[in-house]
């Protein structure tokens, strides 16, 4: 190689090359590729090209790096230093100059597209590279033999210092362009949004001189019942603020297609129900901005998955036509939406709003951002992904082919429609254990760790008392009474007499189980009646018979993996929830709980634009079961009421826990299964 | 040729080619690049596609047409001609089928894109290709098994009907989208605006089933006095109504200069201003979508054309950086908006709003469009543009180059800061003769077509009265003094003694000529002072200046051809205008009037998409002189400042007119130069 070459080894990314003697640093990065960060383009003002030379013998790499191998500090490097200060041991990789062979680390924190670990341990971690960045440029100064625009000026300067060679800007940002030009004497720093698709970037802000502050997006999961964000870091991912709030359409209808009905009963009412989830999600962003101290312009971004109903009632698209056959979404497709659109007035007022797409009438933008947190398209092993909700949404299939549906498991899961039935909040019981001899529970109680039968749970209470169950509590229930002997495989709660405990109650022609008796305390009496076992069994019937069509669809009659997305999931055992046949047999260990996968799924798609092209493309892939026209529905729905099944084997699930063979009361079973059934 | 094909003939375009026997007349003239329109896709709704075969012998086209050239009529014509009437002759395009050799006629009507003439004789058409048009689809229903939204179904329906690839659609259109679906049976008809640039045909609005409305556009000439609006069919290129009002702003300042000021020194200023602005556009679309019985939605477009400041104040952009150096435009280039951008809610929603080019700070999109109406770039002879106003911007140049800029005239040939001027209006002066041996005058007021010394002049006047003198007035006023001897070339006034008659009127040390005094029925004393005269000098300096400017830029001392522009350029008669030397010496047939030039700029750009394009890229090679900053505009306005030229010969003009060579009172005259000067 020529004398006037150098040596450059990036790490950690290993890129090698030889470059001029004198190259900085950032320009050797880019020439080979090198992620490394920077804002102010080669001035020495944003300090984001940060890199730590390694100096002496690198038998690694091969190289001996002399202690001139970088150029001396120069004066806009030591001007920095006195300013801002530069951690020990790190340069301006736009100042230094390479001298010599020489070995560059650049530290996470110089990396523009920087892995983000996420808690799972097996979730592939997100790459950083966010619509929205920020640009620092120099304008050239009006000029009355030129006279071009100064957006025009702004424009030939993107162009001629970051290459970019066209970007698109809102009327009402043209409003600060000539104030923060002249503020900032013709050096502005510019927030652009690399649209998706193929649309110019275009100009979300513009701030004097070179911009302090960092930028921030919002991973929204609008839910049904609530609404929860996070207020995420666009320059690494973190999440600088939570919050959720309920869904204030919870006044129209407890559930979507309650909601639905009071659209299709009120002229109106559909406008009336856009304006209070968009209000709620202005406040949202509102509350978030003030919790981590930024101005809501430093919002940029928002990424929103929902269901089909939330989404049409977000858009302000009557939602009628998702609750009648055949289900038509107005629109189906990924949105590119802005502030406005949406009423949106605490962030940014040109921030982009991704939307997910929608996936079917029944299975939302927030069941593709499951997919796009889970990836059952690249799954080596057949994996179930179910995202339990008043609505569950089932993903099922492997790296071959996807297949969705969604099953109307009713709220039950939820705690609704249970008679001691209650939403998870402290004083609700989530845990149980029954005693498969004294038949005497056991349980704790969300907000205290400590187990009903030991010391100090009383006091441990006092402030919130015993209040009810929540829908992880009444599945652990139900399931333990089937391994107790008090149900049988039909749902049928045995007498005090065929069980042999007093805590049977009888109710009628039927049986209760008495819990806890906190009465005498004034609290509620909580028992699991024989309604709320029918309850369940029509829930997890319906759950296990979508789950059973597309296994139907796909040819198997097992699956490998049974992923439990949704923050209710997070707290599903699955050994209760297998116990009760709520999911298909498989072995323990290979069921999993994902959390919020949806909201996992938008925070995804709001740090990596190029994860909205690739959900996109996974989404258009996916074919969609719909169970409502199926006929093989009912079939599975009424193999799938028996605890756990009527056909299905539970190998997995025989081999870890008892199921005894107990039968009560064959006429009020025929009695019971038919009311509840109609 | 095989016998299965046969030969047809299109006129007016004379296109030939042989097609398949059977073809519809519609495909063969697709294959063929004939313009023929449709708007129902071959169902024979529509009727656009009207055409007029021709039978028996055509020597012209050595082809003889048998009576069985084209198919029978079907079933669809025959329903068609019954329900709506098909005209003697005519047959659909879409249902006649070719069956042997045929000379088919497209009558004007059935072009897509007819040529609308002008009404100036030397004018070129307008070739009709607006930006938006009507197409209808057949829209997949939707189907459980596929569950794609249906604006997903109504893209695959363009796509597959009318080949387009893609389109874009706002958020609240898509509201309307499921009923107009389901009210026209997956019939629709959608108007799409394609965008001007690379942008995807965008979603202007649905109709149920097949839509008889028609569309419209309306151009807009926003003046710093007036707004005037066309509302334009976008189908023909007609105006179907007119209408003018004041330009609100005008109470926050007469000129521009004084607007600029407002904002300057009242913080919201600018504000209030562009709510004004907007809102009296807002009417004027109200008014004149009333006046031409349709509705708001169906103008589906809008051009507007203004000066510099009424751009930055219509766009809600601070006008400050326009009052003083550099005069640094925000944004110069067109611009594509959307109704709601410009808070115009008495059009279509989404509306797509185009705004011309800015040529420079001083220098607007209205000259643009002065451009785009007369073609300077293509010009043969070297042409001098004047579009007078308060600002006057001229252009000068052929095929070569172009030249602009803008000159500052002041109000004066608006009537204003002239003694007795008022606005052209009924009972103002707009024509006046003096008699160069008795020195009266005999004048015409606007609103009356007889002369004052004619038989019924008095009669034809009670109604309004004589009121003042207005813009084009006042010019011949000047220019007639000057001609008849009551003016030196200086531009004194000459006493009662010197010029021979008790009109001239001695004030303080200078004098005036009485034109009329109609102070005994309670009038106005109607003369010309001193001031006046001053005035007129200053305003016809200035523009001589500028065009002389122009002239040095181009290296030349005389031009071929004058045209005056601007709905005031309409009413001034060039003999006066050359006298008083307010443009350059050329001969007098070869000034020309073109009338409100930028409206008609703006009509160009409306019904025609590619016009916009063209007058992008003019706007982008005109040169642009600053007359601010020049500094051979001083000298040239110096000596300009005599009736006509100090310096310069006018020898067209000397051939035509007498200018005597009077002299008077060389004291007063340096005086009041000096005076009015400062």
């Amino acid at each position: 190689m020529a004398d006037d070459d150098a040596l450059v080894i990036f790490t950690p990314s290993g890129k090698r090359g030889r470059v001029a003697r004198g190259t900085p640093v950032l320009q050797a990065a880019r020439q080979l590729g090198v992620d490394l960060d920077s804002v102010c383009g080669m001035r020495g003002i944003c300090s984001k090209c940060q890199i730590t030379p390694g100096y002496g013998e690198f038998p690694k790499h091969g190289v001996h790096v002399k202690p001139d191998a970088l150029s001396e500090w120069n004066a806009v490097e030591e001007r920095y230093d006195r300013v801002r200060g530069l951690k020990e041991g790190r340069r301006l990789g736009c100042q230094a100059r390479i001298m010599g062979d020489v070995v560059i680390d650049v530290p996470r924190e110089s990396q523009v597209h920087k892995q983000v670990v996420r808690k799972e341990a097996d979730a592939r971690p997100i790459v950083m590279d966010p619509a929205t960045r920020l640009y620092y440029v120099e304008v050239a100064e009006p000029d009355m033999h030129v006279p071009t625009g100064d957006l025009e000026r702004l424009k030939a300067a993107l162009k001629d210092q970051w290459e970019i060679p066209e970007i698109s800007a809102n009327l009402d940002v043209l409003r600060q362009l000539q104030p923060a030009l002249r503020k900032g004497e013709w050096k502005v720093t510019v927030a652009l949004s690399q649209g998706n698709h193929d649309a110019h970037p275009r100009l979300i802000d513009i701030w004097p001189g070179f911009y302090e502050g960092r930028l921030y997006g919002l991973a929204v999961d609008l839910g049904s019942t609530t609404i929860a964000a996070h207020l995420v870091d666009l320059r690494n991912g973190s999440v600088a603020a939570s919050a959720g709030v309920m869904n204030p359409q919870i006044r129209f209808g407890e559930d979507l297609m309650s909601r639905v009905s009071y659209a299709m009963m009120n002229p109106g009412g559909d406008v009336e129900m856009t304006r209070a989830v968009r209000e709620a999600l202005d406040g949202l962003a509102e509350d978030l901005a003030e919790a981590a101290k930024i101005e809501p312009p430093q919002i940029v971004e928002a990424v929103i998955v929902c269901n089909p109903v939330m989404h049409h009632l977000l858009l302000g698209i009557d939602p009628v036509e998702l609750g009648q056959a055949p289900f038509a979404l107005a629109v189906s497709s990924a949105l590119d939406l802005q502030a406005p659109d949406l009423q949106l007035s605490a962030i940014n007022p040109r921030a982009g709003i991704y939307i997910l797409p929608c996936i079917a009438g029944h299975v939302g933008a927030d069941c593709a951002a499951v997919a796009l947190a889970e990836q059952p398209q690249k799954s080596e092993d057949m994996v179930l992904i179910v995202d339990v909700g008043t609505n569950a949404e089932l993903l099922l299939g492997n790296k071959e082919k996807v297949v969705a549906c969604s099953s109307p498991t009713g709220p039950a899961f939820e705690g609704a429609q249970i008679s001691s039935g209650q939403r998870a909040a402290p004083g609700a019981i989530e845990r149980i254990e029954i005693d498969p001899v004294t038949k005497e529970p056991r349980f704790r109680v969300i907000g205290c760790d400590i187990w009903s039968d030991q010391p100090g749970f009383q006091e441990a209470i006092a402030g919130t008392g015993i209040t009810g169950i929540c829908g992880s509590g009444i599945i652990e229930a139900v399931a333990e009474m089937r391994m107790a002997g008090i149900v049988d495989a039909k749902g049928l709660i045995g007498s005090a007499a065929q069980v042999g405990t007093p805590r049977m109650v009888a109710q009628g022609r039927t049986h209760s189980y008495l819990i806890h008796d906190a009465s005498p305390d004034g609290g509620p009496i909580i028992s699991v009646t024989q309604g709320d076992i029918r309850a369940i069994q029509l829930a997890k019937s319906a759950l296990y018979a979508g789950a059973r069509l597309l296994m139907d669809e796909l040819g198997i009659d097992t699956v490998d993996r049974v992923v439990l997305a949704g923050a209710f999931g997070a707290h599903i055992s699955p050994k209760h929830a297998m116990a009760i046949g709520m999911i298909p047999d498989v072995a323990l260990e290979n069921v999993i709980s994902a959390g919020n996968a949806a909201g996992t799924g938008a925070r995804i798609a709001l740090c990596n634009t190029e994860a909205r092209s690739e959900i996109e493309a996974v989404v258009r892939g996916i074919h969609k079961v719909e169970t409502a026209i199926e006929p093989r529905f009912q079939e599975h729905f009424v193999n799938a009421n028996a605890l756990p099944h009527a056909t299905d084997p539970f190998p997995h699930l025989n081999a870890i826990v008892p199921l005894p063979d107990v039968s009560f009361n064959i006429g009020s079973d025929r009695e019971g299964g038919r009311r509840r059934r109609r």
